[in-house]
């Protein structure tokens, strides 16, 4: 199907629009625009009202650089939450992930992503800077690294331990090795072959 | 992930919105919306004004229940479309298909629909009395009808011709059989004995 023929320019304008957002192509934009034109017009200003309301509302948290409403994000404002310990993430879609594991209830840091020449991001464009203030000002005692296991998370996390190792801090990272359910015959032999160096203490059930 | 956890309700309620869209669950959803997040005011407010003003200004073409900007669509408008002849059509996608193939110069009559026990759709739903209209204020001679090859599409063509013989007009259908370029025995049988009864004439090149 060929879009240069769309009955109207304001129709088009819209699936250009909606065409530009990752991994919509032209054909879903106009069936994503179809169906909003079949809408009342109440849910269409719902839908629209949202995406405005959150652009002008949602700010960055002052420490961690999640997002938040406020000057400081639901999880740095948490009094329950154990200061002693951040999280190193690349965006806020990881800390949905920790998040929703229940098994942390340290605080965060958001690089906003990671080293890659290739890129173009260097050190400089990420909020490294103000995770080594908040050694200095915050009372830490361990950062887990939680960046992708690709070769600019690997870069990123060594940069980051160079820099940050001289401070009275442990670094540790995630644990790497097989998924829980996956079978050895289809595990990836890089996988493999760390969770062999890597092995752990047998502890029984 | 579990998205349970998003840390704003702005953020929630947005993702909610997107959801809502035809083939864009949660994760899409919060994909879309954390895309809009990172990007200038100046290119969400075009994103949503885009979507609002077509919502505003787009209506149903009077004749034809096309989407147009004015009274009548652009393609009922058009002296040069040969007003003679109408293809009948469930949507206005259809139209955007038929008309990228350039071979059809006629009008059109978008029937929002198809006839459905199923779904609750009947022959009232469907914009089928003013088809009939137009037979009696239009110098219409022939009517293609171009739905689907579905149980509902060949239903909703029956009752038409049904309606509408009486009239001194031709109706005709779009021709079924191989798709050009499909291999024999790949061609389902139904539309393989279809072309065999339905066979034309050989012209050579």
């Amino acid at each position: 199907m060929d879009l240069h023929q769309l009955p109207s320019k304001l129709l088009e304008k819209t699936v250009n629009e909606f065409s530009k957002l990752p991994g919509i192509g032209k054909k879903t934009a106009l069936r994503l625009v179809l169906h909003l034109l079949h809408q009342p017009n109440e849910d269409v200003e719902i839908f629209t009202g949202a995406i405005n309301e959150m652009k002008k509302n949602i700010k960055m948290c002052d420490k961690c650089h999640n997002i938040s409403e406020d000057e400081l994000c639901s999880i740095c404002s948490n009094p329950n939450r154990d200061n002693s310990l951040i999280c190193v993430v690349e965006s806020i879609k990881e800390i949905i992930a920790i998040e929703s594991t229940l098994q942390y209830k340290g605080l965060y840091h958001v690089l906003g992503g990671h080293i890659s020449p290739m890129e173009g991001v260097g050190p400089k464009d990420l909020n490294i800077d103000t995770l080594e203030n908040r050694l200095k000002t915050e009372p830490i005692s361990e950062i887990i690294l939680a960046l992708s296991t690709t070769m600019e998370g690997d870069t990123t996390n060594f940069y980051i331990y160079k820099r940050l190792s001289q401070n009275n801090i442990s670094i540790s990272t995630l644990a790497r090795g097989i998924s829980i359910g996956d079978e050895l015959e289809y595990t990836d032999e890089i996988t493999l072959g760390k969770s062999l160096i890597n092995r752990i203490p047998y502890k029984g059930r």
